[in-house]
């Protein structure tokens, strides 16, 4: 890696570690340079604008994201091993101080129009895509019945995350964890292949 | 009410409007004299500083969600019935141009402190508590097993809302709204007393 690259990269997890208080929209380079000691200027030579600056966070944080939770999860053999792995990194993930930008930028590109919000919709199909494929494994190593709707189970997986997520940040319950394992063995179970 | 009321209340409704593209963050003085047509002086004699017209507006949104999701579903028989018309009235909630305010505003106030912070967890702590109460009325009509844990089934009932906004604000997902049924009929189902 050269060591501008390397550079940029330092300032974008900077950003990442703003943004996730601030949100994507409060990012300055204003304030990126106070967080960096960086000069304006020399921030200016990485990124252009505003707009660039929030899109590469954005990338670099999809990228943390992927480190993180979804290329552990893939280590782990294919069914249910996987998606228990995927959720345990997930639910970290939603630990980090500030949050998560995925759900930070939904809230607030989504009545946007432009590059900001598209890359947001991108990064959230994704998600669902690697949720929908990591579902997929339970079929095929017959976990659960192999006509359960992928796509239904990865809104409903979702919807404890979220869930998971709001109890723990916003209401600070200290149930929320445990909870959201039982709403998950609960959709697990109701799917299980009946032995005859 | 008094005039200056009626006023006052036209004011925030066109706040709340408003706030649901911005968030309440977005929210400005300037902004609302815009939309209304009234004077910043005019709004001025109505609220004394932006964090006013901020808290006044969550009032006054909140008492919008008890009049079109909690008050109407409250007017069902206890059980079942009147779940099913809170879970229905509260994805048309959802469904308002914008979005809810309770979840835009959880993004915006997690990480300060302040009087916005507490009025918005105080208004999420009403939400699930009027969630927990209407599940409640599903243990004693025996429609669920009557050691069925509510704050847990809170959570999870509220997940399913908060994929179902996920996945139709964000994804655009046409598939949402019969998923999140779905997923409510498997939770229901899963807590069914077995006749015996």
């Amino acid at each position: 890696m050269r060591k501008g690259e390397a550079t940029k990269q330092t300032i974008l997890d900077e950003a990442i570690i703003a943004a996730r208080f601030s949100g994507l929209s409060g990012l300055t380079i204003g304030s990126l340079a106070d967080r960096t000691g960086l000069s304006k200027s020399g921030l200016y030579a990485h990124f252009r604008s505003k707009e660039a600056l929030q899109l590469e966070t954005m990338a670099r944080h999809r990228d943390q994201f992927i480190a993180e939770v979804v290329r552990p999860a893939l280590g782990r053999p294919r069914g249910e091993q996987r998606l228990r792995e995927l959720l345990r990194l997930w639910i970290l993930w939603y630990q980090h101080p500030g949050g998560c930008l995925f759900l930070a930028s939904a809230t607030e590109f989504d009545d946007i129009t432009g590059p900001l919000h598209d890359q947001m919709v991108a990064d959230e199909q994704d998600l669902m895509e690697s949720l929908t494929q990591v579902l997929g494994t339970l079929v095929t190593a017959g976990d659960i019945v192999p006509d359960a709707d992928c796509g239904q189970l990865a809104q409903e997986v979702f919807g404890i995350l979220l869930a998971y997520n709001w109890m723990s940040r916003i209401l600070r319950d200290p149930r929320a964890e445990d909870r959201a394992w039982v709403a998950f063995d609960r959709l697990i179970d109701s799917l299980r292949p009946t032995t005859s």
